[in-house]
């Protein structure tokens, strides 16, 4: 019998894992979302269920989609709906918050693996779904205390599956390493779109002086509003932390402007060039 | 007679408009470098004259190319040399330096126009030259104060035969256009690298946690290093002055974060999303 996958929240990342697994016969694909026009669009990917609870019954896997901060409730839902061995799994950005909400919720730790795959979009909804969005991506699996290891072994299976490359860590962490590599960025891409904002309309010089480079380094201040109020205000110590960091690098690059420190910059672009190089 | 085109310094710009201009038989294109080293290079895209005098001799426009801090000595140097109509431009990326250098070079407004195209890429010298590096980017004409207007409608003919689109402006208010655009950037850029640098010892999580919107952010921080160490230091004024308002807005995003003000990032990034798609 083919294994039951319901992926619960069909947007980008749900929509995208859809097309992915489609290419397995082996499995058996449903999906859900809590609004009625969701399912509809859900409904041009994979087959929709006609309840939350007929989505999650018989899944050998349940994958919750849904950027949501109510984690803890959806899960206390859920654990009566399915098997003794089904496996959960989330996607959401931020780690340590969700083991905190699901702490004390009878058997989880039998049933869910927190994971974060580095992918997605600047934009959402199931219609950007792209089957190739996971190959080569790492995907953070962040286990609870208490989880068993075939069920640790059984999330980093199926994310294989994906073309993605599953690396176990602990919650903090992730929590710290993604501040410094995409929540800060993403307050500094939007921060200088807002300082665009403020001058464009001063000289048509600044829509004219628009680059690739512009184009390439504000990327990510497209990405979903919503989601990224959660990211900021869930992460806020890291971020906050590494944000601190930054100010008192720029304050020190502004003190230095020109002074004629001609080997002060050339060390400094050197320096970064190196470490942008070995990143490719 | 085949109109004579002169490229000075065959790097990434000056190779990728050989290739762009061969396309057009009535041109004859001839380069030179400073360096045998580079003539060498250069000769795999044009033929190279045998000295500096013999490339601009009897040329219809000479293109300098190096992004050199010594236009003023080398465009006194070639005056001596070129027809009574021949148009000479720069591809340098601040201005108002260019044309405070060459003041008092007798004649020079008969010759001279300055240009910035909004082209390149990350990495440098002819091997990277692309024939569809100018396609639809913006090159920025800042005329001297007594540049002839058909000498100016000249250089906008010229960048529209290699598919760049002409914007004609004064010189101060571009430096101060590609201060926030491109050089604020490319300095923020540069500063999460070396933040990258001081954390990444620290624990494997942040190189595992670089993904593409990292990559976006960062990519113009491989830029080559001797160019940025004089852009800065000569468009320190206007650089100066963006990176103080961007860091006082930091400051106030530093302030607000984890003060549960849900609203206030919400239309943060709504804002920063709206103004980053109308760039698109």
């Amino acid at each position: 019998m083919k294994e039951k996958i319901s992926i619960i929240g069909v947007g980008l990342l749900g929509g995208s894992l859809a097309l992915a697994l489609k290419k397995h016969g082996d499995l058996s694909l449903v999906g859900w979302n809590h609004r009625a026009s969701s399912r509809k669009k859900a409904a041009r990917l994979l087959p929709v269920a006609p309840s939350l609870e007929k989505a999650v019954e018989d899944a050998g896997v349940v994958v919750l989609c849904s950027h949501s901060s109510s984690m803890g409730p959806t899960l206390r839902q859920l654990v009566p709906w399915i098997q003794a061995d089904t496996l959960i799994m989330d996607v959401s950005s931020v780690k340590g918050g969700v083991v905190e909400a699901v702490r004390g919720i009878p058997g989880i730790q039998n049933h869910f693996v927190p994971c974060h795959p580095m992918a997605g979009k600047e934009k959402s909804g199931p219609h950007y779904a792209d089957a190739d969005l996971y190959r080569g991506k790492v995907v953070f699996i962040t286990p609870l205390p208490k989880n068993p290891h075939p069920l640790v072994r059984k999330a980093a299976g199926f994310w294989k599956k994906v073309g993605a490359l599953p690396v176990v860590t602990d919650a903090k962490a992730h929590d710290k390493g993604v501040a410094l590599t995409s929540h800060l960025p993403h307050l500094l891409a939007a921060a200088l779109m807002h300082l665009y904002g403020q001058t464009r309309g001063k000289s048509p010089i600044f829509h004219q002086a628009v680059g690739p480079g512009f184009r390439d380094f504000t990327r990510i201040a497209a990405g979903h509003p919503a989601m990224w109020r959660d990211i900021v205000e869930i992460n806020a110590g890291d971020i906050k932390s590494f944000l601190s960091q930054y100010r008192r690098q720029l304050a020190q690059l502004e003190r230095n402007l020109g002074k004629g420190k001609s080997r002060y910059w050339m060390s400094f672009f050197e320096k970064a060039r190196d470490l942008r190089e070995k990143l490719q």
